[in-house]
């Protein structure tokens, strides 16, 4: 019996998760399994050519000991493209391919290896048969960035290692962090790999606050290249994610929101009526002071789906049992579990063959 | 018979490369075998932690709709590190593995799909059953980049879409480039696939000119972590690659220079001189303004290399009958062929298992 296999007894009593009360055993590769692929690669997609006039031309030498090359910075540049890198299975076994769309600040490698080293969501969906198309957004990673105040009209945003920490419930909030690991306070029970945080941090990326309109055009084109498909997506990228659902409704076989930072647009809620929906929060929401509003926007835009005739379920992870889920899910010690839950999900919707 | 076995009559002919003249054929997977892992993932390296202080504090709506969130720019960053994504094949047939680094404004996307979407050398070289770690060099892509002036000192270098076409020997050098695709200037027989000459643009990300030994500090790191390993390595990279393995010869197998636009340190050369060393060249050199300089370093390190009792193998295509190379030859329409050439040295140094 497999890791993948294993669900709390509580799950049943998901609030509003009806569905997981099917019988039907969650069935995926054992560990050590290889991960079988037909094929693997990655693309840009999106994007536009802006041109940049007037400037001087400068000689650079870009190679300690090489030739000065003429870099003239006038002309055009291509920017606000986005990066896929997708690895299909050599059995496929999800009904449409898994598009991965991380947070903010973050990119791709969100779902890779945990910071501990552990295996992430990315190789459970795989090692589970579902083709997998995991992105960085416009700004972001292999997408790369445009020139501030040139294309991108406001400066990037950096984050001390001190923000996520207090940021993400990996510690308590406010002033929990602390350069000595040791001082570093945490809820108790936490599942992120605390002693990893150095790790984690070291996968965060600039992010800028003007780039909202490009990085959703890139999601649309990607969705237009891609699918049908299945969108996994956290926090910053919720409102992406709704707002793309929303465009091209036919198009999304179901959403999967693990802690959604925001949502759509709440008038066009009726293009969600026809997709299923799942949303997972993770633990320790009202010990965080900006988390419980977050939560409270993600639950009054279900009850207006819902209430649109459509269908979304709100998996509160403590509510199964799965407790001490900070925000970054993917990456705590039970992330396979969290994982198992959305990937039931899917079975009971009839998106696994 | 697959593609792998396939290299040209020439090829026996080639300067400096009687080792190739042994008749055991190259053997890989068929295309359309699946690729198959044990596993795979990443991991970040290298870098350090500074201080910034004396900032003010920032309210930053980070998400539309979302709640403010507090940035204090003040605190410890996490800077320098690089990226590494790792393939390990279920069979490894490699005799250590094969870490792969980029060159200048490009990141690891350079060894993925090629720009007109064909398998690249990550695939191929996973196919023949390396153990491949493709990385992203501190400043960029999934590394992510660190402020200026307060930790870069300079400021990023971004390119306009015409300069690597005319740099790269794409085009036919300087003002070979127009924005008609029709009017472009490519020399006779090129093997770039230029007609998807605008996804190769998506992939180029900026770069600093001021960040040289912290790109080789976090290599370094990478080195100590994954070696004994084969380094291949492309342009920039050459300087990186040659210095690590000057600081590092026993963890080094092999060392595979494809296209150095720099090399090591003349005075010790005496450090690679139990190294096997393959450089490639492409085509049309003599046509470009600053590679008959380039490739001549290049040649002239080898030759200190070899006065000091090391081995170097200098590979010029189109004398082995491969014409129409750019300098991205790992995106060419022959790469496969070019792939091959790589995979054979390898073999004849006993590196395949």
């Amino acid at each position: 019996m497999s890791r993948y296999s294993k669900l709390p007894a509580a799950f049943a009593g998901a609030i509003g998760l009806a569905a997981a009360l099917t019988a039907a055993p969650i069935t995926a590769s054992a560990d050590d399994a290889p991960i079988t692929l037909k094929t693997m690669g990655s693309f840009h997609i999106g994007g536009r050519l802006v041109e940049i006039s007037g400037r001087p031309v400068k000689e650079i030498v870009l190679n300690a000991g090489g030739v000065p090359a003429r870099i003239d910075p006038n002309g055009r540049y291509q920017v606000e493209q986005m990066y896929v890198q997708y690895f299909i299975p050599q059995n496929e076994r999800g009904a449409a391919p898994l598009l991965m769309w991380h947070g903010g600040g973050l990119t791709g490698v969100t779902y890779e290896s945990t910071p501990d080293g552990r295996e992430g969501w990315l190789n459970y969906f795989l090692r589970a048969g579902w083709a997998v198309y995991n992105s960085a957004a416009v700004e972001r990673g292999r997408a790369g960035c445009a020139q501030y105040p040139d294309i991108f009209t406001t400066e990037p945003v950096f984050l001390p290692v001190a923000n996520p920490f207090e940021r993400f419930r990996i510690g308590m909030g406010a002033g929990s962090y602390a350069d000595d690991p040791d001082k570093r306070r945490v809820p108790e029970g936490a599942q992120f790999p605390v002693e990893a945080y150095g790790n984690f941090v070291k996968q965060i990326v600039p992010r800028w606050t003007s780039t909202d309109a490009a990085i959703t055009a890139a999601y649309l084109a990607e969705v237009d290249k891609v699918c049908p498909c299945v969108i996994l997506f956290h926090s910053q990228a919720g409102q992406f994610a709704f707002n793309v659902a929303q465009a091209r409704p036919d198009k999304i076989k179901a959403l999967v929101a693990v802690e959604p930072a925001a949502v759509g647009d709440p008038a066009k809620v009726d293009a969600l009526k026809g997709i299923p929906i799942l949303i997972v929060y993770g633990d320790y929401i009202p010990l965080d002071s900006r988390w419980p509003k977050m939560h409270q926007n993600g639950v009054d835009f279900a009850d207006k789906i819902k209430a649109a005739g459509g269908s979304v379920d709100i998996v509160e992870l403590p509510k199964i049992g799965i407790r001490g889920n900070s925000h970054m899910l993917m990456m705590d010690k039970n992330n396979l579990e969290v994982a198992a839950v959305i990937q039931k999900w899917l079975a009971d919707k009839g998106l696994v063959r």
